[in-house]
């Protein structure tokens, strides 16, 4: 036998298990005592509070001052390491003075600046916290008022604080009976939502990103357009066809791929010169599809595209499906969150008549990483049928409750965060007022972003922004005089401006914004406005930055 | 023009500039003031402090003591709503003194208990406390040592406190520009999943659940098997075949679907009475497929499956994939762990021979949902090829640092969390032999249960578990004296045994353990131990407990 009492105790001393009364005999098996937890419970709060501590001082309190001082080398004798010296990088010496979105390192220098190497023995809790404070140090910080680079930024201190009971809650939902009141957050949420885009009911789901929300809605259609493929596959059917415009996410390919469909089973529809999709162009590309002998199963608008921020013509295209039958799907993961402004919302004006439609509230609306409602409008528990593979060790039917609160079954995922909560935190700390107000006042800053672009010498507007990205060039002092012809266009782009600026800026540390080439146009900034941290000051400090350090190109 | 001065200010007061300096005159565009920050910053500073503090108090500090008293309802004032009355559930008012694993309540009635509706305007700081303080009180405490309900449980204080900081750090880990950290976490936990696995070298990515790792991996093989279907999809295509055992993840049949591939197109090869694949059944298989003009193209074997934690013989399913050409993927999502332990590592023997394997670290090995590795063993980047996009907005080339770190176009999704990070953060504070040690304990203990089971009336055991699932039926007192006949079967099936000691144990909150009918075996307990908080009593009181709430029926 593997068990046995531990003998040793017992030799001799046959009174003490009566002498210490409470206290069990050691129990062995395979040489692991049983008895009691085996964790250092004492280190290991201590290590969460610490945590706490570090992250409150070193993150949150510093998010909104840009002059802060990063003390990073200077706390209490944690570390000795000549972290700032070791790169070399004088620049970012005399930058430690004030709180850096980023405190550039090279990878390979990086690396051997962090201690990676996981050991075969644990190391002291001193050694931890300094690991932690190095992570903070020589992460971007997202949440600095002059972090531009995505399509989120800023820290939404409600979200936050969700976020961190989640953690150590650590739930997983899937059904009723282990998340009760994260699925009745969600089914909260996702109603609200459905209401924003305007329907009375519908059905929902949150997914991993915006990718996966579009791979599910894709999945869904597909679904509708031919039950029998969840069964039998694609094999042997004639190819089905998906629209969408120029300007769409990538994540439409990779859907298609990962699909089965095959990316050349996108069919792009051309836009208009402001990356709205063209209605008429779509349903020629509807006719050609079926001319070849394809099946159009799938249109897939966008609203708020990734960067142009462009908003496609939803009552159009709206049309153009419903006259074919065709499943609409709107992409609103970015500009889903214009619904809640009641002044901005005619951007999507149509999205009612959509099918589904994919929303990421930690883009503009700051709920953190990730969170992504899928919301679909059929009310016959279509998503229900199309992913659910009755695990009968998880979705028993036999349970005592209802369980269509089960909803897991719906996901193509198992365990699933409960990405609701934290924006349900959000939505009821600020109200749809406060929601409202921090959309306003995003399109605002970029309305005195675009003016200001205008007015100064050496910035050039790509267009007027429909949305917050605001999409420029800088010129250098080099070529202001040259006529805007091929010629200059090769010359702003052999000079590589956007790409050098952004370098100088990363290694400065002072700002982070991104830059891409697009549609034939030479590499241009985008600029994208979220946080209510950032302020005029900081729209105006971004341009001067820009001009400073491509002033000698 | 939109923007404007705010004239109010300046008028007959034209010195107000130069008398307060360093205020600037308040920039308007659309009604919206531009100057300064938003946000109120303390209060939210407050409300995350306080977070902090409940996410300590209420869960992390209770989460190792089974007797500590509840204090819902009797903290400072904040609740007067009679909470436990509401229900009229004496068992719950009784036990509000211990620190229950739920505090059951019906969708209903919970919804009645939370203010989930979100309102036009913000809620006082008190009353989201509040709402924490219920959301935590009236959810599942995964981390209590007598939560065994799924394959996660128990609390990591290390991966906690690493999680913490990356909510607020909230990073999106595809580009080194703006995770330089994270994605080097990622590489050195991938580097060291690797070797866990036996492979010199390799590539792999993390991915939002066990799920859409075998998804992926999926998609790989087919790739792999015709790289074509990237962009022409499967149409027109001969079916292709994937098989896998009748025991494995549901997210096999799923994933099948989801593709494209169909679940018709999933073959079951038959499993031996532990559950395990028989290989000499899979080459009969495969052959069957090609015979039926199907094109097989990948094998999935489980490494620890759900319900009985069994291990496929993977010597000898790799065997046969060599000799067919298919590509053998594991699925070792739950049995992956038991890599890290020399004693119990054989269970998984031959798995280097894989080409990708599966493994979450957020369930035995504790490192919070979600935290799952695909591993590939491919090095001619075989995963970018599959995945990549090329997005030209975020994966530029013309980048002044070595753009393969850049690794977020190998996944799926495009906003992707830097799960790595938490379970590195426990690596390096137990070390190798730490993990072992917790692994090997939840061994010890699963033997432990299992001689216990078999010494006590009542308890039947399903079979002898090679891993830490304990399967056993309880039998009430009133069928002891039965002969295991088919009659026998039908009575313990028709009285519903285990769901109605699930529901009452989840009534009570005492205890919560999940249950299934597998291959024709009625409903049975499945018992899973993780958690190194976990000791021999809890063992003795999961058994005491059911007998007791079962001994009537």
């Amino acid at each position: 036998m593997l068990v046995h009492q531990w003998e040793e105790h017992d030799q001799g001393d046959t009174d003490w298990k009566e002498m210490t009364p409470g206290k069990k005999i050691p129990v062995f098996v395979d040489g692991v005592v049983l008895n009691g937890p085996q964790t250092d419970v004492k280190a290991g709060e201590k290590f969460v509070e610490e945590a706490c501590r570090l992250m409150m001082e070193e993150v949150v309190l510093k998010a909104t001052n840009v002059n802060e001082k990063s003390t990073h080398g200077q706390s209490s004798g944690s570390s000795s390491t000549p972290i700032l010296g070791a790169t070399g990088n004088l620049v970012n010496h005399e930058l430690s003075l004030h709180l850096q979105v980023c405190e550039w390192q090279p990878p390979e220098q990086l690396r051997q600046l962090l201690d990676l190497e996981m050991r075969d023995t644990g190391e002291s809790q001193d050694k931890l916290l300094k690991l932690c404070q190095d992570v903070i140090h020589f992460s971007v910080k997202t949440s600095h008022p002059r972090f531009f680079n995505q399509l989120y930024a800023g820290l939404d201190y409600y979200s936050l604080g969700a976020r961190i009971i989640t953690e150590a809650l650590n739930p997983s939902i899937y059904t009723y009976e282990v998340s009760p009141v994260f699925l009745l957050v969600e089914e909260a949420v996702l109603k609200k939502m459905i209401e924003c885009v305007g329907w009375k009911e519908g059905d929902g789901i949150f997914n991993p990103g915006g990718s996966v929300s579009n791979m599910c809605a894709m999945n869904l259609a597909r679904y509708r357009h031919c039950p029998d493929i969840k069964e039998k596959g694609l094999s042997g059917l004639p190819r089905l066809i998906l629209l969408t415009s120029a300007e769409c996410h990538y994540s439409m390919k990779k859907a298609a791929s990962f699909l089965g469909i095959g990316t050349q089973n996108v069919y792009f529809v051309e836009t208009d010169g402001r990356g709205k999709m063209i209605p008429e162009e779509l349903e020629k590309q509807i006719w050609q599809a079926r001319q070849e002998g394809a099946v159009p199963f799938l249109v897939c608008a966008t609203s708020g595209t990734t960067v142009l921020g462009a908003f496609d013509p939803l009552d159009e295209i709206a049309e153009v499906c419903e006259r074919h039958g065709l499943w609409l799907h709107v992409d609103a993961s970015w500009g889903g969150s214009a619904l809640v402004s009641r002044k901005h919302r005619r951007l999507l004006h149509g999205i009612h008549r959509a099918d589904s439609v994919a929303w990421n509230p930690h883009k503009m609306l700051m709920a953190g990483i990730q969170c992504c409602a899928l919301l679909v409008k059929d009310k016959s528990d279509l998503l229900k049928k199309c992913y659910s593979a009755k695990a009968t060790y998880l979705f028993q039917q036999d349970k005592f409750y209802d369980v269509s609160y089960d909803t897991g079954d719906k996901s193509i995922q198992c365990s699933r965060r409960p990405d609701a909560f934290k924006f349900w935190m959000t939505w009821k700390a600020l109200g749809t007022s406060g929601l409202e107000e921090r959309v306003n006042r995003a399109f605002a800053l970029s309305r005195y972003l675009v003016d200001e672009i205008k007015k100064r010498e050496g910035f050039k507007l790509l267009m007027e922004p429909e949305y917050t990205n605001v999409c420029f060039w800088y010129i250098p002092p080099s070529l202001r005089e040259m006529e805007e012809g091929p010629e200059f266009w090769k010359k702003l782009s052999l000079r590589e401006v956007a790409p050098a600026i952004k370098e100088k800026m990363m290694k400065k540390g002072s700002l982070m914004l991104g830059y891409q080439p697009h549609q034939g146009k030479v590499n241009f900034f985008r600029q994208v406005v979220i946080s209510p941290q950032v302020s005029r000051e900081d729209m105006d400090f971004l341009l001067d930055e820009i001009d400073s350090l491509g002033r000698d190109m």
